[in-house]
């Protein structure tokens, strides 16, 4: 394993079909230094067990993805919402990782990712504004849990093709302001290339989070064209769209970030391959496009 | 006419399949008090004619869409470029509007709208800092002309899912910040509910675009999921969608912004139907969900 790729993170939801032992044996032969682990293939070893798994390949867990959903008005969402993070809160620390991943979730007007609104949405249930200050509650009511158990809630600013039905934050200067209120060492964000390489404030935000100590991971995958029927599997392998991975990599660089780099792609056809033949896609990209700028 | 629908454009390329003749009646048999035109159909006309048949039914001009596609790096492109907005800037004038919508064009990486990059595809193809640069540059190059011919460069930021291969301007603070440096007179913004209503930062965009006078046009029309197959056709009727139109007409309204409103949708479906029933659709929707907030 070379000092470049020891960095290099796969990410479970990039070999989608392949077990956590799969994935993590995939991940080790091809020559990543760490995983970073969906709940899904988490929960079904147990998050202890898992934690062995990857510690027994020696990689890192670099991240647990993910947590958040945290929109919802009704007092029954809110205390689900709760409950549920506070799980994958404890799921992280068990797995030896530090970072939850957080995607905070849509508008109540969604009646289900994807799909249009629920035909009785009212006026409050678009109300982007109100629904963004819920997500700053929440973050508030986990932040001592998250701390107790050693684990950074990390704040996942998603493309805004996704604000209505999936997150209403929608670039990595707002996931600062949300995180502002708290420790660095309790509330970070992430860098996803998808999601934020179109952002004219992105260097200047980069930065901000390298500055605050806030840059908990650094993602990488492609924006490819035409969308997926699905727009959220149309993610591409590095290199393969229009992002300018050498630009925003040095940005995260001079920001200060040594941490690890997970290529995290959802994507049919990259599915459909053996994971071992993505796992060496993956690392074989990120040699070639990211890399070379940190 | 009701005081409120005098406001109400009807852009064109929301009845797209009628003629100028047929899209200005359709609009003033419903009750607009404008039309904003596409340069297809004025060009069709010619465009003296085009204004004629717009004034002679008794509608303002609202403007021109659209000039732009400003990205190209090597200089027959450049050229190109500057040739056909100065053509778009004399066809503004001659219909007797003001203002000239600019989609700015996307990276120099795109085959093709909506596709992936060029197979041939370098580095700096993909450079969107530099890419913004250059439209800094072409609009400093268009502005006296059009400041010559009493016409304003409205430039329109596009949803981030455009800015591969549609426009890379992303959003209305950019497209301030590119405004800066002329009068604002000279060159103004729009805001396009659709492009727009995502942004974190829009209620302060939205004020520092009035307060500096620049708002030169309010565009409506709703995010609807699931997206069309072509994104770009992918926006419905105000009300059947995630957008808020009350707190953002507040907020336009708010920021003193007291010319017309424009209804711009790109949808298939839409276009299927008579020009007069989508007429009269778009003006019992704007006056429903958008007059009662100005």
């Amino acid at each position: 394993m070379t000092g470049r790729s020891n960095r290099a993170s796969l990410n479970t939801a990039t070999v989608k079909h392949a077990t956590l032992d799969e994935a993590v044996e995939a991940a080790a032969t091809a020559g990543f230094g760490a995983v970073g682990a969906w709940r899904d293939r988490v929960q079904e070893v147990g998050a202890a067990k898992a934690g062995r798994i990857i510690a027994e390949a020696g990689l890192r867990a670099s991240s647990l993805c993910r947590g958040g959903f945290l929109t919802a008005a009704d007092p029954a969402g809110v205390a689900a919402a709760l409950d549920d993070n506070r799980r994958a809160i404890e799921e992280t620390a068990a797995i030896g990782a530090s970072e939850l991943v957080f995607v905070v979730g849509g508008l109540p007007a969604m009646s289900a990712p994807g799909a249009g609104p629920r035909a009785d949405a009212t006026a409050a249930d678009r109300d982007l504004v109100a629904t963004r200050a819920r997500v700053a509650d929440r973050i508030a009511d986990l932040v001592p849990f998250a701390q107790e158990h050693g684990v950074r809630i990390v704040l996942e600013a998603l493309h805004p093709i996704f604000a209505a039905d999936r997150a209403v934050i929608s670039t990595l200067g707002q996931a600062l302001d949300l995180a502002a209120p708290f420790p660095a060492a309790a509330v970070g964000v992430v860098v996803d290339t998808y999601h934020v390489w179109w952002d004219p404030a992105l260097e200047s935000s980069i930065q901000r989070a390298g500055a605050e100590g806030r840059i908990a991971s650094y993602q990488v995958c492609d924006w490819i064209l035409p969308l997926a029927a699905d727009p959220l599997l149309s993610r591409g392998h590095v290199g393969d769209g229009y992002v300018d991975f050498a630009t925003i990599t040095r940005w995260v660089a001079a920001a200060g970030y040594t941490g690890d780099i997970e290529t995290e792609i959802f994507n049919e056809e990259i599915w459909a391959a053996p994971a071992a033949d993505t796992a060496a896609t993956v690392l074989a990209r990120y040699e070639e496009h990211v890399a070379p700028h940190l």
